[in-house]
């Protein structure tokens, strides 16, 4: 594997309420030098859940995302907040988005989004042991829960309302991590 | 389901040369009102492949991401050129980044990146029967071609430096598809 290459330049060239992008001037080790942007969020962490009701069913949410100007099944996700670890982040999201709080909380793996342009990490919980319990969250209106059967999985993944590639990565992981433990 | 948002407002508020930012104000069907951002990109769409040079060998390229300021192991992807199919833009990314062509191209599922906030909308291609051939393309250096065994797939995305959520979900899917064909 070659070194890393040298960041020459790094600038703010974009910038909204949500999204900030950033120009970098890179030298690779062979002496080639490129200019790319990326989305800043270094600092920003989050974690997509999947919840476990029982050794099979696994709860979706069903929300409106405006990125795709549409209804989309997927797991619950979020922000982790100033001060939050992931566990409680994940607990958080759970309670507002679902309706249940888990008494077992396990980290499985990080995500990136986009290697090559987002510095966004998301790591996956698997969430088991639920139990009721609700948070007000911000939604603007309710969240539709709609409970899965892993053993199923292939034919909601092809849905076309399914489609998100955080999800669909976690709930195929999630359901390997289960089997192996039979 | 409740019916779709209404968009009652939709404009650009900021802007670089790859990104475009977009603030939608939307009302829900249940009368609450909210502002939204989102990473405009409807035109553009991209592919992803997931190139087998046998029935258990898929071809990962190793390359740096200044997202992640890290050099990462995924699937070969890019976008799709005006006038180009997405089964065009496999075998031409295919042939650029990992010396292969493909006789054999199917398309597997469309994934999104993030519903709420991205349009960005990326084909999965199964590529089989591969060839050798190789397109010059636009890397500052030349990209490791690593192979991997679907049958060890559980190890090589434990890794720290295979993270990218449209990868893991493509190799996972691959592999089901062609365990389902045996």
């Amino acid at each position: 594997m070659p070194s890393l290459p040298k960041i020459l330049q790094c600038q703010q060239v974009a910038q909204s309420k949500l999204f900030r992008v950033e120009q970098l001037q890179l030298q690779f080790s062979n002496g080639e030098q490129r200019t790319y942007e990326r989305l800043a969020g270094g600092k920003t962490a989050a974690v997509i859940i999947v919840p476990m009701l029982d050794n099979d069913t696994v709860l979706l949410i069903r929300e409106y995302g405006v990125g795709v100007e549409g209804y989309e099944l997927g797991l619950p996700k979020g922000k982790v907040d100033a001060g939050e670890t992931h566990m409680e982040a994940a607990n958080r999201e759970l309670k507002e988005e679902v309706g249940y709080g888990a008494k077992d909380l396990q980290l499985m793996k990080c995500l990136s989004q986009s290697p090559n342009y987002m510095q966004h990490k998301t790591q996956i919980v698997l969430a088991r042991n639920l139990y009721p319990e609700r948070l007000e969250g911000d939604e603007p209106e309710p969240l539709d829960v709609v409970p899965a059967k892993l053993s199923e999985l292939e034919q909601w993944i092809a849905r076309d309302d399914l489609t998100e590639a955080r999800s669909i990565a976690a709930l195929l992981l999630a359901r390997q991590y289960l089997q192996d433990l039979k």
